[in-house]
Parts: structure tokens; C-alpha cells; sequence
């Protein structure tokens, strides 16, 4: 991983009031774009070959300049470019994805956040020594034997919501178990799924305080999955089964909602704990999380996953939410971002949001 | 119940230039006191041991002022501090709930809306007379050697959306009940659920006129319930039954949608005959309400329940819905509460809302 | 069908500086009259036996007038008013099928979009030739014998999402046919609904440019389906049919939604793909479209049907969308419509979306 010693010289380097904000043409890279131009930021996008057609059609949120690649994995090729331009990227799971994790990590451009999280988010191990060690209810690791309850057998290698089956008991997991197969074995949570869209400043002081910082909740949203969320239609889990069709679970897109308020305070402790953590393990995480939950029947909030960046549902508030609208009004992610990058430098303190 | 001259006379002694809105901390909080100090009125926040926090996130919408006890049961110590402060409550489901029915109707501070609708509501029976006396569709109570279709069965004493059970005929119906338990049978009525939130005002006289005042549409929602929106990935109701595992109905949240436009004249008859019969019964509801529905295929809305009151369904818009914002961008329940007073209070007839 | 030369000659005899906006009371028109007023139209609304109520809720909404029919198959019979008023009618679902095709192809009043593309929307197999032809994915049609997965049928003469079943197999699909009625087998394509909304300016140049034109994408929805949305509470589909309870699909209203961003390019892809086809076959489609899709886990869209005008999902989004929002913050189709009408009348071509 790069050093921020290094990082800090390269943005030693910068004009400061020719900061510009860089990010890979995907995943939320329209309201990052977005956000980063109504702050006054420059915008540089990120794309393979030619530049995505469809920023054409949201002439306001476009890029500024496209910067070319053949492919992702060549964005290290890219980085005098990019320090040119006094480019802080943004990164994002497609960003992430596209690049290698091991190549991001190295990526010799400031980048918005603590790169240390991915290390933390991308081992599954430790993520669960992160958050249990937050006090967080994950859904409990299950050995086979110890199958008691409705469990969800995910095989190793498989990839965006597929190679995943759900059992009722041990008897149906015995049935389904590929032989050859790895697999881990998780504790289903019956509830509803909500997505929690923070944001966490080690700047401000203003708010929903931290040990160092505060926390905001900017929005929330539930995942489509597809085919899972529909195919109910067709039949029960058994009746697919016996028809030799499976359910899925990739991600297509997001709906919104909000939660009962009495859940608010339950809500903002979650991000806490997890935040608090993250400093103590490793320096913190910082600028936009997201913990992927399942609340019961109990009102209790199960945590099966965090993002520690921005992630997708925000783009269903790309002019604001519920919540962030009582901050201000059409406040999305993206620009929360912007906001924070654009504080950070007027305070003199872009070593704390940068790595 | 507290007498409306009682009510007046502690009005009459208010400070109308200072009046304050005054709520419990919980259920749509938020966009009361959101609402409230957008409409430039003082707010305090009713709340057990502590502030909660959260509030600190959304420095614009947090109270000015808590006033804290040790129970909710206690608020009826807090009236003197509630009169010297010249507020007006704001009555939610949990601050009735929380508070509880009779002492509630006995709080000797002047209420938004008319609190002897509590005693129509709160009773499933009088409910019934009221919401059929005003020719409302109601899913019908059913004996059991009556049952000739799906039913939802309710224990008397479950809470919460639990201690439901559907059954589609009645040998399941027969197959599931418990011998020793007392249970309310209703038609099960297939279809898609809507919760539309009405507004009755008795003071204005532009828009949707009723025999007195007009008759508002803000929003609508679908509740989010716990387990039984997402159990479907488990198995169906037979094969979880076999599994031992039972759906439940507790609600977490809330999606937003619109209905179909030619369903809107009858959204609004049915909120009108509500209103009307109320008027007749106990002197009219007044402020939110909320009829929870069915829409069926055939485009009949039948009514399950009504809420005279807001409902928590109204936070998804707290910056305004499809249908709000027609009236006034970013209106929220909350908004339109406080706008209310704000009116009565400029033509001298704030007995005609409070209790 | 009426022709251009007459609708222009119509035109020919308005005076420009009083158009007004026309459409029936029903499905969008509180958003085509909201968006007409806000660009500055006068509005009118058709409507039968007596104005609908419920405009009176959003006094700024509503018509400005009121033309009355006896049936909206009488329409033809207040063409002159209509021209008296120097109207241009916005057609909608509800609008063409209440009136009938035959009737509103011929109708001597201009109106906006292109009136050809009926002929090909509303012909199932020229439909299918418009789509195909233009490179899209559609569900494919199946002949009894050739069925080896899921399938859709649907009856001749069924109407408005009654009279469809869903077979996993040809066991299925056998077991369930009626002998006696003619049917339409497709495949059934397993993911998640996505509705489209899109709009196509054969005028403007800026934005996401087609051979002549612009396109845009304003918004999407999932529509609500009664009761197949939520009749899975009850059953599964077998534990349905054992207790004689049919799903039907009877749409009852939307819930908003956004697509993952890597998506927007295939998303736009599809769209204009439909432009320049319906431009080789029949002069183009103008205005609003929405194509109707199902996103698989493989992030493909197979478009099952394609509506060609403003469908009822954008009423969710009658201040804006997350999309739109980003084009002009407030956006909605209906003020879409009203912006390239009067757009079209500053740069004196009315003649390229009306016929």
C-alpha cells in the first residue's frame, strides 16, 4: 500500500485551487460527477476505449474530460495524468473491482478515504473481526452439523449473487450440498432487508459526534435482486427445485425506503460502533459506508455486510432523500463528498480525508 | 376525555405570539419538528431519560428543547412545563400508545385534533360502525363454519404483527388454530396494499370541499413488514409451516408509491365519507389520517383499518410527495400540521382544531 | 388516419400565442396539466358527465377548463371546441383506449407524438417486427410442443393482466390450458420488472444524439400487480391452484426504482435502437416512450412490450426523478411534453410532433 507520506508530497505538489475529481464511468460515478461539478470541482472520468454515450444525455452532470484506457486493470498507466490534473480519485466498488484491489491499494494518487479499509472489507475473516469486535449481530457462521435454523450455503468462487442456496434445516442442506464443492455456511435472517447509507467526517464537529468527527445517515435503500425478488411468481422454492430452476441474486438495481424512526437510534449506534472501530483498527474509515442489514421481526438490526465507500442505492437520491434533505436540500452522496474534499481543503486538513 | 372549554380556557391563557409544538421522540418526530420550525414555531421534544442523539444529525429539524421523564406514562407530570411554554401537542401512534389511551384523552394540554376519535378507533367494533356507517368497504368479519375463502386469523392479545396466521380455506383454518386461544377471523382480501394519507382541515374552504373545511391527499405508502415480505425465499407458507417457521407482520418501514390515477376519485371519495360520518358521530377528525387498504383486481379498495392520526408512512416524505408537492413543493405532513395552527392561529379559530 | 397535410392546415388557422394543452381526465393528466401550466399553457381537460373532483385537491394542477362528454367515445363531436381553444391533445393509455384506436387516428385535432406508431404498437406481431427489427431481445413466442421451461399464456379476448397463467413446464402448460380458448404462449423470462421512460425530441441537438434528435431517459418504474405481488403471502402457486385462487396482474400502480449505472449505456442502447427503427418504418416515434422489461441475473433486458406514448409509472415522478432531476431539477414527463411543444412553436416546427 502506498504510504501516505507519499500521497501527501504528491498533493504537496497540487494546486489546491485547481483541484479536480476523478472517478471510473460506472456504478455512481453520475452523481459523484454531479456532485463534485455543483461544488466546483473540475471532473475527470475514467473509461475504457471511448467515453459512456449516456453522460450525453445529463449534459449538467458530464464529466469535464474522459481520460482513456484500454482497460481498467490499466489505470496505474494513468497516474502522471492524473496528478496533473490535481485529480483526487473517488473510489467505488467498480472502480475497486475493475482495478484489483492490489493495484488500487497502490495507486499513486490521492484518493478520497482511508485505503487501509479494503484490507478489513475484502477478507471476510477479518471484516467479522471488525464488526464483532464493534458489538455488531452478524448472522452466526454455522457448521454443518450445527445446522439448526434456515441457513444460506454460499460456495467459494461464486460470483454477484449467484452459486447461493438457502435451506430451511439440515435435512435440506444435505439434499442441495454439492459433494465437491467449498462452501460457507450463514445463518438466514428472516426480516427485510435495509441498506444504511452513512457518512462519517473526522472533520466536523458539528452533529451526531464521534470520538474524533461525526456521523450522518444520508439515505437508505433495498437491493432488487434478480431473479429472487420475482420469482416467487413462477413457484415456492420446492417447486423451482423439482423444475430444476434456481433463484439468484444479483443485484440489478435499488428501491427506496426508510425506516420506522424508533429503529433511528439503533441505526446511528450501528455506524458508530462500526466507525469507532475502524479507528482503533486501523486509522478509520472515512467519507461514505454503507452496512447491509436485515431487521427481524423483533426490531432487532442484523448485519450481514459492509461497503466502506459509496455505494449504489445512493443513486436513487441523486437529488436528495428523506433524511438528507432535512441536512440540505438535494443533498446526495456525491456531493457530500465534494463537501467534505472542498471543507478539508479550506481548513488546511486534506491529510485526514486523503490516503 | 378532558372538556374542549377546559381546553380553551388553557388556551385562553396562552401566549399566541409563543406558542410551541410539542411532540413525543419518536414515530414521525422528525417532520413535526422539521415542519414546525419551518413554520417558525418553537419545538420541544417529549423523551424518556435522555435526548436521543439522533436528532443531532439533522441540526435544522432537531427540537429547540427536550423536556425529559422517566416513562412516557409520566407526561401528565410534564403539563405545567408543556402550559408554561404555551405548546400544543401533537399526538402520533407511539406518543398514544407509549402515553397510553386514558391518559392521553385526560392531558390537560391542548391537543392537534380532536381526541375523542381515539375512542372510535382504538375499538375494533366502534371502528367498524364508524368506517361501514360511511359506506366504506371492509373485509368482513367471518364465523368459522362461515369460512369459505382465505382468512386472516387473529389472536386476541398478539401485538404488533404477530400472532397472525392466513389460511386459504377452512380445513387450514381448522388444521391451525389453537384450541384455548381467542381469535378475531376476517376475510383475507387479495390484492395489493395502499396506505393513503388524507388531511382534513375544517378552517379552509379552497380545494376539495367537504359539507365543512376541505379534504387534502399528501401521500401514499406501502409498509415494509417483517418477516412476511421477503419469507418467500424460504418457502412457501405450507413448506415453512412444515420447517416450523411462521410469517409475521411487524412493520419496519415503508416503500413509496403512487396508484393509478383513476383510482384517485374514489382515494378521495372514501377519505370524504370518513370524514363526513366522523363528523356526524363524534364532531369530526381532524388533521392527518391515513386508511389503510386493499386495492384489488377487480380496482375495489377495501379498508382494513384507519389510523386518525399521522402516520409513519408520511416519512418517506419528508421533503415533499408526487402528489405534496403539487400543493406546495417539499410539503410534508409534518409541514402542513404546523401550517394549520399557524392559520387557525391568523383567523382566531384554533378551537377548531385543538382538544 | 387523419393526414399531416390536415393537421398542419388545422394549425395553419391557430393562433400560436394561444395554445392550449388537451387531455383526458384520467391515467397522467394531472401531470400533462401541471407541466402545461408550469410552461405557461393554458389547460383543458376532457372529461365525461362532469369534472372529476379531485383536480379541486391541486388547485395549481388543475384545468384551466372543462370540456364535458357525454362518453369519451364522443370526443370526435368536440373537435370544434377543441380547435376553437387552439388546442393540442396529449394522448395517453387511457385516452386512446377509451376513445378506440379508430376513433383517435382520425380525430382532426393536432396532437402530439406521431399518430402512425398505433398501427404498430397495438398489432402484436407488428410489434414484434418494430422490436426485432430493431435488434431487441423479446421474450420469445412458443408453440405448445416446443415449451421446455417457463412460459406465460395468455387468452385471446383476455384483458388488463386477468386471464394469464404461468407454466413451468408442458406438464404444467397441460394441465392448466383450457381446451376450448385460443392463447398465446411466450416465455417466461425470470429477473426483475424495469419500465423504461423515455423521450425522444426529433428537434434538439445537445444531449445523447440520434441520427435526427436527441434522446433522453427521464425515469423508471416497477409497476404493482394485483394480486401477483402479493398473493404469495397466501400460497404458492400450487397451493394457489389446489385452493381454486387464480394470480392475476392487474396493474394498480408503481413504485419508483433506479437500474445499476453500468446498465444506463444497454438502457440507452435499447431506446434508440427503437427510435431509428420506428424512423425507417413509419417517420418516427415522437415524445414519451416506455419499453417494458424484465433485467436478467445476467444483466440482460429483454423487453417484453413497448408502450408509445407517457405511461402511468412517470405519476411517481411528477417533480422530478432521480434522472431527470439531473437534466432540470422538478422535471416531469408531462412538463417535458409543454417544453417541446413550446419549444417547437419558437423555432417554427410544430409540423416535426404533431399529426
Amino acid at each position: 500500500m502506498i504510504t501516505k507520506e507519499r500521497i501527501m508530497e504528491i498533493i504537496g505538489n497540487y494546486d489546491l485551487d485547481k483541484l479536480s475529481i476523478a472517478t471510473v464511468c460506472s456504478h455512481s460515478s453520475l452523481q459523484i460527477f454531479d456532485g463534485a461539478r455543483k461544488e466546483g470541482f473540475r471532473t475527470i472520468g475514467i473509461c475504457v476505449k471511448k467515453p459512456p454515450r449516456f453522460y450525453d444525455a445529463f449534459p449538467k452532470s458530464k464529466p469535464d474530460e474522459f481520460i482513456i484506457v484500454d482497460s481498467y486493470k490499466d489505470i496505474p498507466g494513468i497516474v502522471d495524468q492524473l496528478v496533473a490534473r490535481n485529480a483526487i480519485v473517488i473510489p467505488h466498488g467498480s472502480f475497486v473491482e475493475y482495478l484489483g484491489h492490489e493495484r488500487f491499494v497502490d495507486l499513486a494518487v490521492p484518493s478520497f478515504g482511508n485505503r487501509a479499509v479494503l484490507e478489513w472489507e475484502s477478507d471476510r475473516e477479518k471484516e467479522r473481526v471488525w464488526l464483532e469486535g464493534a458489538g455488531i449481530h452478524m448472522p452466526k457462521k454455522v457448521n454443518p452439523r450445527e445446522i439448526n435454523g434456515p441457513v444460506m450455503v454460499k460456495y467459494h468462487g461464486a460470483k454477484g449473487g449467484k452459486g447461493f442456496f438457502i435451506a430451511k434445516n439440515y435435512e435440506e442442506f444435505q439434499e442441495h450440498v454439492k459433494p465437491d464443492e467449498k462452501y460457507t455456511i450463514q445463518e438466514f435472517i428472516t426480516g427485510t432487508r435495509y441498506y444504511f447509507h452513512y457518512f462519517y467526517s473526522p472533520l466536523r464537529q458539528e452533529g451526531y459526534r464521534l470520538s474524533e468527527g461525526i456521523l450522518e445517515m444520508l439515505s437508505m435503500d433495498r437491493r432488487v435482486e434478480s431473479n429472487a425478488d420475482e420469482i416467487f411468481r413462477l413457484g415456492s422454492p420446492r417447486e423451482l427445485e423439482e423444475a430444476g430452476i434456481h433463484p439468484t441474486y444479483v443485484v440489478t438495481g435499488n428501491v427506496p425506503l426508510v425506516a420506522r424512526e424508533s429503529l433511528l437510534p439503533l441505526i446511528f449506534e450501528l455506524g458508530e460502533k462500526v466507525v469507532e472501530e475502524s479507528l482503533s483498527l486501523f486509522g478509520g474509515m472515512i467519507g461514505p459506508f454503507c452496512l447491509e442489514t436485515v431487521v427481524t421481526d423483533n426490531l432487532e438490526i442484523k448485519v450481514f455486510e459492509i461497503s466502506a465507500r459509496i455505494v449504489a442505492g445512493t443513486n436513487l437520491y441523486l437529488n436528495g432523500s428523506p433524511y438528507s434533505d432535512l441536512i440540505e436540500p438535494g443533498l446526495s452522496t456525491g456531493k457530500r463528498i465534494a463537501q467534505e474534499i472542498k471543507y478539508a481543503r479550506s481548513v488546511g486538513q486534506l491529510d485526514k480525508i486523503l490516503s
